[in-house]
């Protein structure tokens, strides 16, 4: 595990909120020299703390419907069959620019978020691609009204 | 809605993947002249289509063990109740570190992004946290064992 002391802390959760920071300006804030912030961003991004710098996209690119689907699937004799399946159903549903997040949920099961421009659509997709595959045991569509932890999560995920 | 040109989205794209490069890099790639380049992500930037710059953290700060939950409240006879009871858990849900992001879904439910360091103390914080909220219809624990598309996820979400 790596170790963290409050200075890397306050370095990270100032990017977190705004990447753009020049060095001087994080140094300011933190009221440390340049030197040492220059160093300590260097580092964290040496050992893959930092993994990459990002952007996020606003509201007028981002899908008005959301939701996270969950797919069972029939559990067939040949164990063999089960894993190429969910591996396949992983596969086609990761390829689609409307399905943002694509997850493997234990043996037999598929996890996706699924983001739409209304929510009509978001259920025809559902009907029309997901409940139409073949030996499903289950498919839940949990649709997201609103997000209050993590809102950022869509404008991160989401295509152009 | 929005009129992104190719060359907006081309844009967009490289700082998705990479939001540390310069403007002069940017222009290079994309083989335009740097001042193009300037005045289109100050465009974007205006517009709110980019609407922030951030860090995704590495392997290292995001939790083994992740799972979506979602809690459905029994429906009580007084409607304003379920209200403030949803708001409730959500925010008390949201507060906590473990917890990566939550979202309502519907008038009854609320869906959560839990992470944990390994997969026992998840079960743990979703029997002992979770499940011991009072008057809950249905809690659903979709274990997420491995994301295949929108993988940055966890190191976006994570606090430090």
């Amino acid at each position: 595990m790596v170790q963290l002391d409050d200075l890397d802390r306050a370095i990270l959760r100032i990017l977190k909120e705004d990447a753009r920071l020049t060095i001087s300006e994080i140094a300011e804030r933190l009221n440390r020299p340049e030197s040492t912030i220059h160093f300590r961003i260097k580092k964290l991004q040496e050992k893959g703390i930092i993994d990459r710098y990002t952007i996020v996209l606003g509201k007028d690119l981002q899908p008005k419907a959301l939701a996270v689907v969950y797919i069972q699937a029939e559990t067939p004799i040949i164990e063999d069959f089960l894993e190429r399946y969910i591996l396949h159903i992983m596969k086609t549903l990761s390829l689609l620019p409307n399905v943002l997040a694509v997850a493997r949920s234990g043996r037999d099961g598929v996890i996706a978020l699924i983001g739409e421009e209304s929510q009509e659509k978001l259920n025809r997709f559902v009907d029309e691609t997901i409940k139409v595959l073949p030996t499903l045991k289950r498919v839940e569509v949990l649709p997201i009204t609103d997000i209050t932890k993590g809102n950022g999560i869509v404008g991160f995920l989401v295509d152009v």
